[in-house]
């Protein structure tokens, strides 16, 4: 995980904790260079208890999102973090945003990109941003598509968070990373979103669940939690 | 690949050389310690060519895959190998089988299988093999299924050739492994069938489009050749 | 549910817990006549912890396993138990076996059969038994198939359960079943489990993770624990 | 059925006839509250008989579908329906739509939505409404969606209409509903659309073919005749 | 269609005429040699009706629908029938059937094989018929599987017959025949089973339906009636 | 093939060639009237050796990929031939594209249509294509879409091009066609393409590999060389 590079977009202010908090800080621990892109505050469609407040505005719901956020990037250990304060629900598809992302591919120059999965049955958001990156992440490898500064990229490893509700959503399990190491620090990560209560206890058990299947696949005993993961493309590797 | 254990199981006599002579080859070049298990001769059903020579005889055919794949085999590398002579065309499914190849894990105890894939569309030996295999597996790695001597293995890697015809049998690409190093090795052992000689140039070929997918897939511009494998199983590791 | 015949086919002692107790428990306790089949002990396939005894027998194994699955069953409120006794890994599919099943149909008389669901990547054996289970109640339901004393049955409702590792058995929630009020007594039953004791634990999140499913998918915030099953037909109803 | 809300959108004219009219009869009889959108006249896909007349129109055109659609609801006993005149071929996807897809829901506040199945392999206005009204729901059913006057929603049952080619439209079957007490009022509601009259024979059999489905797979001889829908998500209820 | 050799696999008695018969007639009409295999009379599972004469019995079963069959293959213009008598429901599936099968396709040496397509949610027999041709076709086109004085056939066209419920038995269509002139005939060969008469009714119409599609697939008007089949394999052609 | 009208609509400049080319040839060969729609050049997504230059500039890459394409349309024996100059990477999905795809197919009444597949996996562009495309066809087939002058058009066939990693894109080979005859002109063409050199040999191979499987699906030993493409549809037709 040393010197390896990797960027996350996550659609709404706490999916990359829910979905990838205990790879994130176990990869940063082991010298990682991790960002994460908040694309969205999820202000419209992540943010239901705290609309249950009254006289709640968009820009209270802003401020405590960004907060949080910011809050549980620091318990993963992330110092990169971007808030492109996008709309949500519907999330934007124009050529701007296409652009941003692919632009930011280009900076960046990841070896791992980690973002939603191609189905969430629910959440049409999700859907949209995988088809946003995966789009960016193409034309960032291109080399006819020319930005001035910022040289064309090789293609980069792709992998698709779990979503809320796996099996309606087509998801296949790709790869399994154990983070029994890091889980701690997961948990304290989801401990910051006191809006999305019930999604803790939900995210702890999932880890737990995952773990048991990473431990029955693998034969390793060590393996207590894990998060899972879809493979945007076969491994490609030097041996199995 | 130092120090591990793979065992190969091959329908007929020259599966394990079209579908994965090079990962075999290179696996043994860097230490590994591999066992193939061709289960029958393909005399039935693989053996079309020779059926054209007047007057042959079962006997004939078996000599000629025997000395053929023993052959094919001494090119790759591969000390430990062996013919258990089963019927083919059917393929026999009887419990005999399954314990056999129980008790053959359980006595190889592998780090990795390599066998069918779960469908092949013209080929329904295929299809029997990999269910035996797969059986075979669970019930070595399940510590009730007690055999004197041979306690239980834990759970290995498995998995599947690359069919004839993929598109059609549904096969999922899940690892591309790099062959450039052994290529050379598979060459000359698929030269040592020459029966099915036009089937040399068609797995010649499918090296070259794998290695043109696995550069694509990865960005490593080395990548020359390889050989592609569908994963029973999601991938399980410390890191992507 | 009051007057509701529900007959469960379990592949091994304890299936039935782990997957359709609080179903089961719940049907009871609102007066269904609910018949259980644990077809095989499990012996050499869900008894790991059981082998891990010094001089373990088979014998002492069996006891064993009927005993708590009795306790179980006691503690779900089920009256009418039976153990068939065949054996597992692999698991029987001769005529025998598929002629019993569709003889204990055409007794029982079933509304509903809750069995194992089509695909289960990591135990053939449940494979096996909803292949047996679907025949036996094809052959039940055809007016040809004629046993002398028990007559033809007319077309029951089938649901399958949800094997250990959904996604990657394709299993497809159909029907999720609310158990908030049989939650406790499936608790119970599945504490009788002494040799499978990790099992305990991820049923008892997977009960919470499908409340969160069904809270979800229905708007009703009174399910706190459900349990999940694939349809074998699609429904087909007075209304929606 | 009684005292049920539910709102069908109907991409074209006649689309809410052919594929859910009995249902629609059935529930209103029974007391439900129904309100059909009929989003646009389908001037340009869904009136090729119409446009062999000479010197055509598309204000004779919408006039003719409108009147055709307004007595067939009135066969069906719809009080509520409203027709958008939203264009076709290709079907606007705009914000605007969504936004009044997403109002609607809200005012009508549904226990139940019918609308197109998620694939039509021969007509994209289809899939687009499916689209549309489906994100329309999920913002409908989030608190963050702020529209005065008008409180979240929460999350109602979704039902998807069977097309015209339902194989190769990947069209899976999830809940039949028998008409029979109210197939003869569909029959009256199909014969007012004289431009569609291939179509008549057609729904008029399919409901046939569709209640011989419905009496095998649920054993009840009286199904007579059936419409067929598939099911956004699992259902969730407290018994089979 | 001249000259052409057809080789129909039906596992009861009427399948063939329900599923293939307006082809069949066709066929035969424009000079094709067409020979009709009748593997069981489907006493057990497809004699429901006949079942319902009092002390009825397996022999007069078999006569009836001996007969029936007989006089349907008349009106199709069927030269060559055999009836095998297997048992069904189930239905064998040992190697001595196999090997039947295999014999008779050397014998025959079709152009075209007509079967039971791979999946039959309600009809399991189906199934196994399916995978026996299917083997037995794989094994009389290798040239090691020697039977003398017949020699081995060169692969032929398989397609599979339309399933009851096609959807929820994942029937793909892929090839629409134009039954219009050939219609009458199928007609008055399926009013030959009397102990079936709901299911002509069903036929009459799903052939009124496939015509629809055939016509709205090809933009052919004059298909009026039509056969629907899957592929086994890919067209392989000199044109489209 | 004499007679018949072929549309080909190539996302990109050299598309047609590598994908159809052997086809186009023969069916021009054989009297048919074949016009080739190259959308985009390429520019930015397909041309990445042309950007290796240095001082390379649009203009520049557009003008070598219009030449070659030219030329290498020559080598087919294709007359009609439109350069759309769109960019690409994105493609652009306007209702302008759409509407012009539309006029286009009306102009030109075609029996067939070539066209991208639903879903290339490393290729966005060829997704949208096919996406307008098959919307364009379904609008020039309505009698409603009225454009003065360009009556409508009838169901035409649509086939897709194979794409480049097939088993990842989900690509289902519907229609093999032999392109022995041809293939020397698609030879030729192809190496018109210099700055996509690597695909020359790759496309060289993947001829010979379908000329295989076309061979061994069909039993047609004359088959050398073949070209394979997706059905959008179901064949129908007169007989097998």
């Amino acid at each position: 995980m040393e010197g390896k590079k990797v960027l996350v977009f996550s659609a709404h202010a706490a999916d990359y904790v829910w979905r990838a908090g205990g790879t994130i800080a176990k990869y940063i621990k082991h010298g990682a260079d991790v960002t994460v892109i908040v694309m969205s505050y999820g202000v419209r469609g992540e943010s239901n208890d705290l609309w249950k407040m009254p006289d709640q505005t968009v820009e209270r719901v802003k401020a405590i999102r960004h907060e949080e956020s910011s809050k549980a990037a620091e318990k993963l250990g992330v110092k990169n973090i971007e808030f492109w304060d996008l709309e949500d629900y519907p999330f934007p598809t124009d050529r701007e945003v296409l652009d941003r992302i692919t632009r930011t591919i280009r900076e960046k120059r990841p070896d791992i990109i980690l973002t939603h999965d191609k189905k969430d049955v629910i959440n049409p958001d999700h859907d949209a941003v995988r088809q946003l990156v995966f789009q960016g992440s193409i034309m960032s490898n291109s080399a006819g598509v020319v930005i001035p500064g910022l040289p064309v990229t090789k293609q980069m490893m792709i992998f698709g968070f779990e979503p809320h509700q796996t099996e309606i959503s087509d998801f296949k399990p790709g790869t399994f990373i154990d983070i029994t190491e890091s889980y701690e620090a997961k948990l304290e990560a989801m401990r910051c979103f006191k809006a999305q209560n019930h999604l803790i206890e939900y995210y702890t058990q999932r880890a737990f669940l995952r773990g048991n299947h990473a431990r029955r696949l693998s034969g390793v005993k060590e393996y207590k939690y894990a998060e899972c993961f879809a493979n945007f493309f076969p491994r490609v590797a030097e041996e199995f």
